[in-house]
């Protein structure tokens, strides 16, 4: 990699996820070394999961995989944007986009498949 | 606001502001409780800067305002989306967003103003 980058003092960076061909902004989560690395060598993106502690393969359950176009970084190197091909929904919840409500709780984002059939 | 938020332990969130007519991932800052209500109320993107330790409304110094055209939240309530008309470029760098290398060093983002010009 020749752009340096600002981990923070976990070792973790924000990633944000947008769709390359709608421009809408997916998901965002957080990466380690390790999980940039295995998404450059893969192709899928890869986060790191903090509430579980490992790598996370995005779509690894689900089959909602992200097939990544590009990965950018911000000018401070502390951010990461992740331009990828979103195979189904990108939120567990079952919408699109993670970003499907307002501040004021208005649904603005599209259901696109039922959780409960996608996770056991 | 009816959307519960879910803070870090530094009373923080990420902030992911999104170009609303060109689709454009423009920053990632953060944001605590005072800068989203400013945001609220005043429509124009307030932050919190981290290396100020203060409330920051984007292009005070440069002019280069974000006119706030929606805040989305995300699924776990602990990321937000500031839907922006962005004035000028949204990077301190002079590019149109921070989020102008890829990860190999590539330019891809565009020039729009010269920041020895803006900012003293």
């Amino acid at each position: 990699m020749s752009v340096t980058l600002a981990f923070d003092e976990q070792e973790l960076l924000p990633a944000v996820a947008q769709d390359v061909d709608s421009g809408d902004v997916l998901m965002l989560a957080y990466v380690d070394r390790e999980a940039l690395e295995a998404t450059r060598e893969t192709g899928f993106a890869h986060y790191y999961s903090r509430s579980r502690d490992e790598l996370w393969k995005k779509g690894a359950t689900s089959g909602n995989l992200q097939r990544v176009a590009e990965i950018r970084v911000d000018c401070d190197g502390d951010a990461v944007l992740y331009r990828v091909s979103q195979e189904g929904g990108a939120c567990h919840t079952g919408f699109d986009t993670c970003f499907h409500r307002t501040l004021d709780g208005e649904v603005v984002g599209e259901k696109l498949f039922d959780p409960d059939t996608v996770y056991d």
